[in-house]
């Protein structure tokens, strides 16, 4: 598969999923329509837009191709009138939200090494792809993220993004290595949660 | 009127506009003198700085011309000390935000366009470059943004942007198609705040 | 001393500084590992990224170059493991600070000169760098950044980067300058914290 045809996918799936994360957060904290909508794009996009910003990679996606603004937007409408059957879901969610991020954090590493940067570069840019999005959301509606003090996280984009670099740099096939980093993160994320894992804190 | 003047005088008017804001706010949280001048400038350019920084206009415009950052300072300055006039004139400082809300809106989807965005991304950037000076203000003082739960007001932006896009896919005139999104946007405002609309909340 | 060399060697002692203050705060506030390491690696290069993304300066210096983005993270982890030790040295951490605010102030207005900037915005820039991360710090543990309120912190960036404005126009020997920059918002902040000067608040 092409580069560019690879990013547009992984990066299409991981919006929508995202979405649903902030437009619930938005409908929880009785944000109004509008609210719940921003949240969601905010939450979907915002990863990638501080991704693009600092790579310099203009025009940055989200608002070079339309559907990158349409398909998070549509998702928070939805949500924002059938949130309690979204709500009901949770224990898919919780496994769309981990496919969600290492689908981002795999898209961020790939775009960052596409764009020249080194290997402890594209971990960086993967890492805040993955997480950029739900921390402005949390930042939004006035919590401290939740990935800077809960559960396992972080650390599965971290080592997705590890992953997709070495492969990068020995060379193996990049849907293969795209691939083994997302099932990476989301096995990490989907057992550290059901066996209440949490990274340490300090004494 | 040439597309850089117009630019020009829609942003300055904004600026200032915004600044009293943002220096409110930070009167009102008992910032110091530096805290207000920050959060009046914070407001005024802040939305510009997301706009730039996602379009890749560089040197984004507040930096490059002096003005745009001498204008909120001073504005900051004169707000910190003679606040309890200005707090007396909240009636004229909700149509100037008004103005100010359709101005920026009309003035981050030209610049878009300019920079080739389509009519999406161009709406997106408008809306952020609106309502982006405002959020980052709350954030700042530790306020869920006000736009993201409160009036009719990121709305106003929206279709202000909407507008100036439809005008400009169909090629008018377009000072006049500035003038007519600024002016929907504050009538929007000003008549919902009045009338004391708000957009739906979740059930 | 070259330019390039110059930025380099003030940027990556700010860096650690800054990575400290960072990483306590994180201690202080409960974080994680993971936590910890993303304040301390935040508050290091926030303000370096808010300046190269405002500058057009790409790839952005911390992530071009890896040592600034290993130098906050091993800070971090080892500040997670001996906080006890390092809060013993609030004095000394207080001296070094003062030395990183000026090293940033300075070595942001300077890149902002080497952009081509005018006086105004590269002062802008380099009082943006100088507090920038300290600002993201504060907003991620849901603080109203300290910069805004107490005591005197970004006056001295601000008088460190006029003097190195004043320096380039006349110009002064860049490294005489950029010593006098920091020596002149190191003196300030130090004094004033210790004579307890604070700037003005609202009446």
């Amino acid at each position: 598969m092409s580069s560019d045809t690879l990013l547009v996918v992984l990066d299409l799936v991981g919006i929508v999923v995202f979405a649903i994360s902030g437009a619930l957060t938005g409908v929880e904290k009785r944000l109004d329509l509008f609210g719940v909508i921003f949240l969601a794009d905010a939450t979907a996009i915002g990863g990638g837009f501080i991704r693009d910003a600092l790579l310099g990679a203009f025009p940055v996606a989200a608002l070079h191709d339309w559907r990158y603004l349409i398909a998070p937007t549509c998702t928070g409408l939805i949500v924002f009138y059938i949130h309690p059957a979204i709500a009901k879901l949770s224990r898919i969610l919780l496994l769309v939200d981990a496919a969600g991020l290492g689908l981002f954090a795999v898209a961020g590493t790939h775009k960052a090494l596409d764009h020249g940067l080194g290997p402890v570069g594209a971990c960086g840019i993967g890492t805040i792809t993955a997480i950029g999005g739900g921390m402005i959301r949390d930042v939004l509606v006035r919590e401290i993220p939740t990935v800077l003090h809960k559960e396992i996280y972080a650390t599965a984009a971290v080592l997705a993004a590890i992953l997709f670099v070495t492969g990068d740099h020995f060379a193996w096939n990049n849907v293969i290595t795209a691939i083994a980093g997302v099932a990476l993160a989301f096995t990490l994320r989907v057992v550290s949660t059901w066996r209440q894992w949490s990274a340490p804190v300090p004494k």
